[in-house]
This record gives structure tokens, sequence and C-alpha cells, in this order.
């Protein structure tokens, strides 16, 4: 039987999104059920392996799959298939190709999501055709995947992209990873929270905290965003460093490596307006003349699935097959 | 008759260094003059076509040169042989490919400098049979060359590699790019001697001082040199300083890109071992685990010939025989 369909898995501390797609790289069915990371490197392991079987239980169509390609939140060691760490699971060296390909008996491959959400946007979304690109999710951290010279970049050890922990502010905030003063402690959508808490704890951001009925732990960005949209010029304030945060990091990117665009995903671009244009206003100051020239700022076109399409394509572009490898 | 030569030049801001080499890329003749670029373009070109006229000199030899490969300090169109702007020349738009070969009646490519050291590191210096290395170059300025997968990376417009003007301290000095706070003014040759005269005029600096017999425009990173390692505590805090500032600068590349090597080059980098220390202090502070166990800082292996190096080498692989690509 000709096998000519893959899944694709995009998986984040919350959900697990899942796609069962064909050699051209369609969507022909989806799935998101939450992570339940709790649950340990066993729960998420099955709760993986059911998306699978939920995609696939029409007949005959398991047999029709060729591989599966799955981005990880987290660096990991691509050819072994094992993540060394995923914060926001709750894992340490967790040998995932092994344990996925044993339940699935499936070829597995892994990759790093914020790589996968680069490729996705690359081969799918707003950098379709570009050689040069950086895509960056701004959610509750900070990460990045490098497109360079039309093909993912991934360093000495599969490192490459950690725009979130770049020094913006050599005396900052301590970020988790232990530095100080990180893109990530500045930028992201938990930065834009602690900055509101810091506000409320000085007796500052009344409307913040009128907004949580006097809960201040239930302050997220999105509330933050809506007090903005209201005209409230704490949250306003809040957002414009952020975003000015943001545009320092990638000015230094763009002087770099001079790519001809810049896409940005993640959450945390939902905040709307004035966290964009402080972005570029800044991006625009700080970068050299004929890098900004340039250089195009853009969202990303797929959505929260540019992670998914990266997954797709990781499961197709593994396998030898021509055919799977030329049309996506 | 064989054309077996090639002809390697690094064109700076002070001198002209000329290199005449075979194919395999080593060097059989060699000379150093004055740029003298207050004569303009003309009088610059006249002397690069002087030099080569030397170094050709001999019975037949110039019939046996294939190809000239220059490096040049600025960005340019490496394609057109264009230099957009080289501000130590006090160049714009100097269409130097036609240029030179209207004069010398061969085939000239041209490349940035910082990225012919890079080259020139990767295929004889440090950094042989490394994959992903990064080069920087400090002198009065910060600039640098980048190998991503084994080959130089250009970026969109021939820009890439400009991590003297990454902003380390958003709100810090003006840089004669015009962004505030870039590497460049807290890390570079001209930035210590900068911290120098700010003593001096704040009635401190006094050792600086008398070292100039009273004229503190004669202060230079090797003076500052000289009294840190007789150890004056200013001088010695001015390298510390700088070195701690290039440190950051360098961990952000390394975040960024997860090289294994990280090569310096560069006059600057001869002001000793405070400011190396201080600088790999502050790479190893602020790098995310994984990227600091993965990668080596390390001086250029080459001294002051990585760029004639790659300006070489840069002569030998435009051509398109086979063997002078394959050897060098």
């Amino acid at each position: 039987m000709t096998k000519n369909l893959v899944i694709g898995i995009d998986l984040g501390g919350t959900k697990i999104y899942t796609a069962l797609a064909n050699l051209k790289g369609e969507i022909i069915a989806e799935v998101k059920v939450p992570t339940q990371s709790a649950l340990g490197v066993t729960g998420v392991r099955q709760n993986i392996v059911r998306t699978v079987e939920h995609l696939t239980a029409q007949a005959g169509l398991k047999g029709q799959v060729r591989a599966v390609g799955i981005g990880v939140p987290g660096p990991l060691d691509v050819k072994e298939g094992v993540v060394y760490q995923a914060p926001n699971l709750g894992w340490r060296k967790v040998p995932l190709k092994q344990l996925l390909e044993e339940s699935l008996k499936l070829p597995v491959y892994l990759e790093n999501d914020a790589n996968l959400a680069a490729i996705g946007e690359h081969l799918k979304g707003a950098g379709v055709g570009v050689k040069n690109l950086i895509y960056v999710a701004v959610g509750t951290g900070i990460g990045g995947g490098l497109i360079l010279n039309g093909q993912i970049y991934h360093g000495a050890g599969f490192g490459a992209g950690e725009l979130g922990h770049m020094t913006i502010e050599p005396e900052g905030r301590t970020c988790n990873c232990g530095n100080k003063g990180c893109l990530e402690t500045l930028a992201s959508g938990s930065a834009m929270v602690q900055k509101a808490l810091d506000l409320v704890k000085n007796g500052q951001g009344q409307n913040l905290l009128a907004a949580t009925k006097g809960e201040p732990q239930k302050i997220s960005p999105y509330l933050i965003a809506q007090l903005a949209a209201a005209r409230d010029k704490e949250a306003l304030s809040i957002l414009k460093a952020a975003g000015t945060a943001l545009g320092i990091g990638l000015a230094n990117v763009i002087n770099l490596l001079n790519p001809s665009l810049v896409i940005l995903g993640g959450g945390a671009l939902k905040v709307g307006l004035p966290y964009w244009e402080a972005m570029e206003k800044e991006v625009s100051r700080r970068t050299m003349q004929a890098a900004w020239q340039q250089v195009r700022l853009v969202p990303a076109g797929l959505g929260d699935r540019s992670g998914l399409y990266g997954a797709i394509a990781l499961a197709c572009q593994y396998e030898t097959s021509d055919v799977c490898r030329q049309t996506f």
C-alpha cells in the first residue's frame, strides 16, 4: 500500500496540537488536546499516542502514515531524538523519539518548536521563497528559529536561535536562565505581567487591580491589553516598554544577520498595536541603515499553526521519497 | 602558459597588505605599504596597482596570475564589486572591481574584510574544519564575519556580521552609526581611548596624562595597556570594563548562533590579558549552559594575515578551475 500521509505534532506546555496531512502538506484532520504535563512523561506520551490513534482511527488510515514529526519546547538532540530540557513540561533528558516509536510503530522525528515554526512559515506562511529569515515566538518566553541560506540553522549543538536570552539590560532583572537583563525578562508575556505586579506592589496600577477584582495573580497579558485598549496609561506604558525592549533585541539580530524578513508569532503578540508600534520604532532607530531598508517585519502567516506545518514538513523531509521531499 | 598564481589584498584604512600566492594558498611574496587614503580613490587605486606590479615585476610572473581577491573595510556589493561605504577610507559608492580590472587587466573579486578574515581563519588558521564559527575583529571599531554551515554567511544585502553595532547599553553613548550604546562604543580600541579621555577631563587619570607628557590626544590602547601592565588601577579598570562589554556582546552572539568557535583578531586585542580575562568571564556568566560548553574562544591563528589569506582564497574560489578551488 502506498503510504501517503504524515503526522505533525506541536507539543506545547499547555496543549498538544496534532494534524494528519497529505504529502503536499495539506492538513486533512487536526485535533488539539490538553498536554497535562503534571502527569509526567508517561502521561504526556499517552496523550500524544491517543491523539495520533484518534486521527488515524478511520479504517486503513494508520497503515498509510509514513512518519511523525514533532516539535518540542526546549533544547534537544535532533539526531538522537532526546529532549535535553523542556522547562514548560518539567522534562529533562527524555528519549522522546524512542518512546514514541515504541508506541506508534512509526518513524518519529524531533525538532525544537521555534525551529519548526520557522520552517512552517518558510514553506507555507509569510516566508515562502525568502532565503534569510528570523522567526521569533513571543509568548510566556521568547524563542526563535533561523532560516539562513534557505535552511534551518542549528548551530554546533542544535541550540541556535535563543534570542530570548540576549542581554538587553546588563544589570537588569535576573532571568530563569541565570543571566541578568535577558530580552525575555523585558519583552515577553510574563515580563509584562511581572511589570504590572511590580506596579500593584508599589501601590500603583489601581485599574489593573480593579480589573482582576483585587486578585493580582489573575493579571495576564490579555488583561493588560484590554486596559491599554481602554486607554489606561499604565497598561499602555507596560506594552510600550515591552515592545521597545523587543525592538532592541530584534535590531541586534538584524544588524548581525541582515535578514530580509522577521516573522513574529506567539500568543503575546495578541496584545495589539502599541506593542508592535513600539517594537518597530525601536528597530528602525537601532538598525544600520542598509539592514533596515532590506528587512520587513511581519506577523506569522499561519497563525498558531506555524509549528504544526513545520512538524508536518519534518515528517516529510526526513523520508527518502523524492515525491514527499519535493512536494513539501 | 599555466596560470598558477593569485594575488590577495587586505585594504585597510592605514595600510595595503598584498601577497602573491600559489594555488595551495602559500604566500610566495608579500608587501605592506601605506594606504594614503587622503589621496582619494585615484591615489589609493594607484597604490594598490603599484603593489601588484611590484610583486609581479619578476620576468613572467604577471602572466601567471589568475585573479585578484581584495578585502575592503566596509559594506559592499560583492556581486557588482561596488564599495557602498568605507568610512576609514572616506569612500562612498566606489566601483572598485571595475577600477582595478581596468588597471590590472585581471579578474578582481571583492569581499568585506572581516568576512575575508573569517574565511582565512577557516581555511588556514584557528578554525580549520570548524563548521560554525564567528570571527570578531576588535580594532578602532568592531566587525565580524560568520562562517555558518561551513560557508561565509552574507545575509540579504551582504551586510551580515555587524556585531559592533549591537546595543549593549540602551541609553549609552551615541555611536558613529547613530545608535546609542553600541558594543563598539564600549569595547573597541577607540572606546578605551574615549574612556581614558573622559577620566582626564574629570581631573582623574593623572598617570595616563603623565605618560603622554600632558598631551591626552596621544592616549592609545597600547599606552593604556602599558600602564595597566604597570598596575595602574585606572588603566586596568578601562581594560576590564571594555573586556566585560565585549563579553556581553559575544554572549549574545553565542546564545543566538551556538557556534563551536569564536576567533578574536584585530589590533585592540594586543592590550593583553586583563581584557581577555574580563571578556571570557562575562561570556561564561551570560551564555546558556549548553552553548557555553560547546564553544571555544581563541585568538586568531594567522595574526594580522587572517584577511590576507582570505583574500587569496577569494581569488582562488571564484575561479572555475577545480584544481584551484579544491586545493584551497
